[in-house]
């Protein structure tokens, strides 16, 4: 059984202090099924672009055992488009243009044979289609999802009711932070926590991951680099790891957990190393284990 | 053989949201030389006071078997004040008054007896009066050295002298960024490691802490702590544990020095849990392992 992936599908524009790209494949649906690709496939995905998405993406996409039933394609319709330049120091960006285009009557149908899926990747977009793509799953056993800022500070009413049906939430520390409306981040977790997911995880850049369960907190670290070409996507790439290695291994014990948290770290640190997707386009399945046995030996101390 | 702590004495009025004391015990060497204590013993402590020091002090430094035989005790002078203010968030503070006193005219005279120590922790001081506490030294071996960012911007010189008679640096991460001017803490490790220590710590407050070495990086995780009551003297007390653990290992290897950064911060989330040293008073060795360990849960997850 696949592993259902939604989100959006874009043409970004990036500029970092390094380089620039202009109509480079983006997304949270595409920077997800990319990266849990190398973990397990079938990847279900559903989303929708333009008539001007570049066959080449589409081909990129199926190459990495992606089914595209589930992708619309508006006949005369434009791509959602996203452009973004970032600061110095990466940890800033500031967003350029913003062109909803077809992602703005977006309504996602979810094809029969995706409808059993018991894994679901619910990608950062309006909680109320994540909600319509909930209702329409038969049996979901796993649901992991992102949000950002603009959903919390504008359809908290409907995250509310959102967050009641997933199992997993992954955030960043500021969003925490909102969402929370706690400085804190370990007495933010468990408010969040009481909202709904059982699981929660909190992205921290630079500093890397918490993982929060019952009577659990794990701690992972960021893997250290000297070179962050283009920060856009690390997030999707991180849920896309996490989901898809759980998805993989099928054991949801919190042992686990944790390391579907360092294959997430492992994949966003792919990501970051090139520009757009091309970090997730053409790894191996022994890389990215190699980058788990370096995470190990980055966090490793003994009993002593 | 003692370990050798030289730093400031001081007495802190600190108010946090939470609550404010007066005139409290504080200072880079008493942070330190209580953290230390809990590992190895004497420590050799050198510092400076004046006639109002209240002998509750003294006499609770001497419990922790700290020898005060190079405390200066100026008849007449006033002993070194400070006093902040701490923000919601705990992580910005203000300095309401800094007040040297007999700080400003110390001049660190090494006891015959502390000169042949190997170990030597110099907390945050004047570079050059770090510096003039090794000239003295017979023959130190293992130097460990804390500074701020009012020194490398006012002290480059006597910094860079000193830097290349410490083995290892602790600071913290903007001081990281200040020194090696490169916002990339993998890079700055590398610029600041080249001007002198062989190993660099930079903590990260509520993100733990980086060990670099030679081919070697280490993430410290930080302990999950609900309530931060006085952050004051947590850089301190992880260069203390540190210290303290690795001269009673005597133990320099790598895998040593992780267990000493995970032992530092142990003894950090100690400090911050209570007022002034209050956190650092009545711990047992026991108490500290326990910690250990909960660090060791916190970032453990295996090989598969």
């Amino acid at each position: 059984m696949g592993l259902l992936v939604v989100g959006s599908l874009g043409l970004d524009t990036v500029a970092t202090p390094f380089d620039r790209v202009e109509n480079a494949l983006g997304g949270s649906a595409v920077y997800i099924s990319l990266a849990a690709s190398y973990f397990s496939g079938p990847i279900y995905l559903v989303g929708v672009v333009g008539e001007d998405f570049p066959k080449k993406y589409i081909k990129l996409l199926e190459n990495h055992n992606i089914d595209l039933e589930g992708l619309q394609i508006v006949q005369g319709g434009k791509t959602f488009r996203w452009s973004g330049k970032y600061h110095y120091d990466l940890n800033v960006r500031d967003t350029l243009l913003t062109e909803l285009n077809v992602f703005e009557e977006f309504n996602p149908i979810i094809p029969d044979k995706f409808k059993k899926s018991k894994f679901v990747c619910l990608g950062n977009i309006d909680p109320t289609l994540q909600i319509k793509v909930l209702d329409q799953m038969e049996n979901p056993q796993f649901v992991v999802c992102d949000t950002m800022n603009y959903w919390i500070e504008g359809k908290m009413d409907a995250l509310s009711v959102l967050l009641k049906r997933v199992n997993v939430l992954i955030i960043n520390d500021s969003e925490a932070r909102l969402l929370a409306k706690e400085a804190n981040l370990i007495k933010a977790s468990k408010k969040i926590r009481d909202m709904g997911p059982e699981i929660l995880i909190i992205k921290k850049g630079e500093h890397g991951a918490l993982l929060f369960a019952d009577d659990m907190v794990f701690s992972a670290p960021a893997y250290p680099m000297e070179m962050i070409y283009d920060p856009t996507g690390a997030g999707d790439s991180f849920a896309g790891g996490f989901t898809g290695y759980l998805h993989k291994t099928q054991d949801l014990s919190h042992e686990n957990m944790k390391r579907a948290v360092i294959y997430g770290s492992a994949m966003a640190s792919f990501c970051v190393e090139k520009f757009s997707t091309k970090g997730l386009e053409d790894l191996e399945y022994l890389r990215v284990h190699d980058r788990y046995r370096e995470f190990l030996d980055l966090s490793r101390f003994d009993d002593k």
